[in-house]
């Protein structure tokens, strides 16, 4: 497992705090407190202070874990871990805390824990860091995106992806390869949608079997160090109808159109719409019902948005997904994903898997 | 798949929204949502009206599987789902929602959308609903823990926990075989801990090899039907020694007492009590650091928690782990877990693997 830079990321998030005139952060979101410490538990907590140390804390149950994982700040342990810290941090005068992650609940308890402490929303700003990836990241996401390649490539080539099995024997079998391969899990509910089945976007494997002359969807990750990766092949069981060559065709143009538009400083809604436009000019505009893609890392879905309601501009080292549809109900459907890596000149593309119509 | 009686289910809950006075509930708990209508999408709400009728609301991605999964109750679709549903509500005089789910942001969303309607706590209503199992969910219950004793049936049977082998590979192979006898998922990410790695509560799955002498603790389940099931067992590779045979003995004994107290109209505390005195009075309270058991169903942990800081008393149709363990630092721990459904009678036990020590 890689040692990734978490000192260096609490120093950003550091600066930022000053920045805003807060005098503590208190990071409660899972994820952002492994993106800024390295803890794995499923409770943990982060007091960042501007000036003084910080402090990591966690319950009973990982005390061994936290002194493996955070040896670098100092330790909490307490059952009830944020009120701990909450109570840690009373006689700041500023304090920052996830507004879009406490619940309405929890918020009554931070107050009554920190006394005349003022609390205030940090916003998204752990996000807003972790959606530049450093070169540990971007390393990690790479090997998750080479276990997803080669997962498909080998139940491609043992003959696995044919006519007769059920799209839940096809899902378990790549969920199963992708764990040989080293993965931690699969990145999320493998999607395996065969035949009409392939026209509903996120369609849960079943017991549907595959047939000939269908379209088979496949949407499926690794996660690798905590990393996720994220795409999605669109093929042909026996042999490709005119209407099935044609409907992939356009969203090979319209992916290949949102690539293309991967660059620094360009706004999230002018990515989506380079890769709209294709389908909308083909007449297909309401069979892409969703946006074009998301930001990946830590989680299957992070920062940034890549759609039509999003905002924001891409900056080097973000992560992305670049997944257009176009789903003809009752019929099938096509989607093609990569992951790639925003840079400053062409993207990087992580998923390596081919993008020709695959007939199997 | 079980057809579950989700009419029923909101039929409770109306019943209970009627007696607290309020006119509308609104659940954007996902595991809530998913009991209460049989949603398993990643983005789904349900405005639930004590007179008039429900609306279920999720987004386009999940049009299809909506009008699959909760045929019965009106579909409303939005990108953003919950004010969607907030603003169907307002007009309502007293609007529950889930104050331990929706986020400080979210609440300020909320009330944006309806209004003068008054938001009330719903407290964890549905919660208590889902803590009590009905007998479709009991089978699926059943079914969940069946396929964790098969999986480490076969494993024990092939040799595979044997010397030289890793914690990881082991993992890996319990939780393939699960998948291949019928599990959805892991329950959650199997724990398996050779030698001193047994003396951590949680730990992960590592490179460590297993080792002749040493304990090898798994703490691992199935979901089946969207159902969880939790069971651990500590065994020996090769002889045990005298102070495992005692360890065990007396986490046998613990667990046992834990099992009996479980009984209609007892505190939760009272079998929490139970389980941990018969360690406290061998000299090893300090090594018993976490609660004794909590509810399982459409989560891994749920209500009701069974600690020394629980609260409540069990009720027959409860889903619940009893799960002492005593944990020797630097040496090894023993833990023994079983999940069980209490009844007005003795608890039916459901996880079914031997608790005798299983010496390999």
């Amino acid at each position: 497992m890689t040692r990734h830079d978490h000192a260096g990321r609490r120093a950003r998030l550091r600066a930022l705090a000053a920045e805003r005139g807060l005098d503590a952060v208190l990071v409660t979101d899972l994820v952002n407190v492994r993106y800024l410490t390295g803890f794995t538990g499923s409770n943990g907590a982060l007091l960042l202070r501007v000036e003084g140390s910080d402090v990591f804390g966690t319950d009973g149950r990982y005390t061994t874990q936290a002194g493996t994982q955070v040896p670098d700040v100092e330790l909490l342990v307490d059952r009830a871990t944020v009120g701990a810290l909450a109570r840690a941090a009373a006689g700041v005068g500023r304090l920052g805390y996830e507004s879009h992650v406490v619940t309405v609940d929890g918020l009554r308890g931070l107050e009554g824990a920190v006394g005349s402490t003022e609390l205030v929303s940090l916003r998204q700003a752990v996000e807003a860091l972790r959606a530049v990836k450093d070169a540990d990241e971007v390393e990690a996401l790479r090997r998750a995106c080479t276990v997803a390649d080669q997962a498909l490539a080998e139940l491609a080539a043992e003959g696995a992806l044919r006519p007769g099995r059920t799209e839940l024997a096809v899902g378990r079998e790549l969920d199963a390869r992708m764990l040989a391969l080293g993965a931690e899990a699969p990145s999320f509910e493998t999607i395996v949608a065969a035949g009409t089945n392939s026209a509903i976007p996120h369609h849960r494997p079943d017991t549907t079997e595959l047939r000939a002359g269908d379209f088979l969807k496949l949407d499926f990750g690794a996660t690798v160090d905590g990393y996720h990766s994220d795409m999605t092949r669109t093929l042909v069981l026996g042999h490709a109808a005119d209407w099935q060559t044609e409907v992939y065709a356009l969203v090979q143009e319209s992916q290949a159109a949102g690539r293309a538009a991967l660059a620094v400083g360009t706004d999230v809604t002018a990515v989506d719409a380079a890769s709209r436009d294709v389908i909308a000019a083909a007449g297909h505009a309401e069979h892409f019902t969703h946006g074009l893609g998301h930001g990946v890392g830590l989680q299957i879905h992070e920062a940034p948005g890549i759609s039509a309601l999003g905002a924001g501009t891409l900056a080097a080292g973000m992560a992305v997904t670049v997944e257009p549809g176009v789903y003809l109900p009752g019929h099938g459907g096509v989607r093609i994903e990569d992951t790639l890596i925003v840079t400053d000149g062409e993207p990087e593309l992580l998923t390596l898997t081919s993008k020709e119509l695959l007939v199997l």
